[in-house]
């Protein structure tokens, strides 16, 4: 999708998104289990590891980017990938508390190609639920027992403040015409950023880092969030419906004020102005109207937030925020190894398809 | 209400509960204060300082047992009733927060005399504003910074965990057309009791009470929410509208399993048996057929859960609740003054009308 992208090394990282899987799954699993019946089965659906009928499923647990960078996080420190493993489950944890309500608050009837909790098991469940995996995040990491394990988790919890901030932008953005390009980075720093970064100090922390090597983890994470949500806008509107799990033109279906839609209102010209107005008029139809609307109805729109620019701008964003990213890991000290890991990831992030 | 309950020391519980209002609302306001707008609103309406059109209002807080408690427990370990302040803030945090979920999973439209926050700001706020207080509540505790306040967090997140496996079962129990007496008791120790207990320790924690002091504390709250709880089932059924600020027969229009009911249903005999009938056609009905009852009709299903022996059965386990409470306090050191207290509150918590 991204031409100028920069080629990634695609052993390197298929082995440390494995290496994630395969280290916090089983502890993640172990912390679900904990859940009392029928939250255990309704989380196990949500994770992808049953099916609606309670079978078990190979399952698409998602990319898994977080506990990688969670175990990567403590080997920065100097740190065993092992003492990463609770911080990787708790950022899990608390990823998916956030997508089981915000599939709910969205009306999102879709993720990972499979019907989200809310329209399988109704929304008290994905509330509860929901509640019950943030709780449960808290839980692996304060049972730890130690000052850095109470460090860990006051980053994990200012961290899903801002990811609820974000939340509550992006649904105050649908019902705006106008998003600018600044209140979009900004939201989307929160709602991806934080918790990203949140993955990359975790472990570090509960590795004994000081709050310094923390902070400046916690900027590539950052700026890695921005640059993966960026990828993500884009799939979001041009993403292979079979690769992404989701509808065509998704954002688009939802109004979404994502980076390319604002990057095109804000470029000026005429494609931007037509744009503008057609955005405009269907600010004030239905949300029954919108979804009535035909393949091709969407696909102008897509075309005209392309020709306005949008979608290059988007690009563009995402390689900016990678070299940020990349460029924080000179400010502190690590081992090489774990360093060109991480590039290794941050390239990953940029050019996915999924 | 009760005519054998304990004479309780009006002056002494009233200047309690005084002094956790007034050391823990500034704390809990400034705690509010921090979440972004729409949030903060929301939030601050929630909690009755803000009247629907933002006008601040002279507000009902609650009871504030819990606040009062949490001072106390600090109290109990020797320690400034100060030290409590955060404690009793986190606590009342994830009470709020359990409030905004349950109110919306539950669709209940009024609390406190006042139209609830998902039905004035929606379901989204209601998530999102819930989702950010149980955030504060761990924020507040862990930027102390100190072991105690991690192990404080820890009892708080175990404590949250309880709370919502007591709304799933409550939920899970609306559905059902037999509940037994002990899992009703199980729901309602879950639902009310473990945050209570956490109230009552959390002080005592943060003031350097080691685990098995804290643990005796968690026992006297336990009872105590358990007894707190039984009074609210027969306010449910038989409160003064007036003063519990819910509708006539609250619990009986959510055909909800409480306590006077599921004793009634397990008592036998003629009531009984003629309870268990309308109650299994009543199963039957629709929402909207069980809302469309007539007040004379929730009143001959109430003289029936009276006539079977629920309502007095559950006066006694509200008696004995109490008592169980009341002997843990001897299991722990602790200055005269503060047992006097903890029981004068306990007192207090069985004969309230509200």
């Amino acid at each position: 999708m991204n031409p100028a992208s920069p080629a990634i090394d695609t052993a390197r990282v298929t082995a440390l998104l494995e290496r994630g899987r395969t280290l916090a799954t089983p502890v993640l699993r172990a912390a679900v289990n904990r859940l009392a019946p029928p939250m255990d089965a309704v989380a196990a659906y949500h994770f992808g590891w049953i099916d609606v009928d309670g079978r078990p499923t190979a399952g698409d647990g998602g990319k898994a980017v977080r506990p990688a960078l969670a175990l990567l996080s403590a080997e920065a420190a100097g740190a065993a990938p092992e003492v990463g493993i609770p911080g990787a489950v708790a950022v899990e944890l608390v990823h998916n508390f956030s997508l089981l309500h915000d599939d709910l608050m969205d009306g999102d009837e879709q993720r990972r190609h499979r019907d989200t909790v809310w329209k399988v098991h109704g929304p008290a469940q994905a509330i509860l639920v929901g509640d019950a995996l943030f709780a449960l995040a808290n839980e692996i990491l304060l049972e730890l027992g130690t000052v850095d394990a109470g460090r860990a988790t006051r980053r994990l919890t200012l961290a899903t403040r801002k990811l609820i901030d974000g939340q509550a932008q992006d649904i105050s953005y649908e019902h705006r015409e106008r998003v600018t390009v600044e209140e979009c980075l900004e939201m989307e720093g929160n709602k991806t950023g934080a918790l990203l970064a949140c993955a990359v100090s975790i472990g570090a922390v509960l590795g004994g880092a000081d709050d310094r090597t923390a902070d400046i983890l916690e900027k590539y994470g950052y700026h890695l969030g921005l640059a993966f949500q960026a990828v993500d806008d884009l799939l979001g509107i041009w993403g292979d419906p079979e690769s992404t799990g989701k509808q065509t033109w998704s954002d688009l279906r939802q109004r979404k004020k994502s980076l390319p839609v604002v990057a095109a209102l804000a470029a000026g010209g005429p494609a931007s102005e037509r744009l503008a107005d057609i955005l405009a008029a269907d600010a004030k139809k239905s949300e029954t109207e919108i979804a009535d609307f035909t393949e091709e109805e969407f696909a102008s729109r897509a075309a005209l937030i392309e020709e306005a620019g949008g979608r290059e701008w988007t690009s563009e964003e995402a390689r900016r925020q990678h070299a940020t990213a990349v460029a924080a890991l000179d400010e502190v000290d690590m081992p090489e190894q774990v360093r060109a890991q991480l590039v290794a990831l941050a390239d990953f992030v940029v050019v996915r398809e999924r």
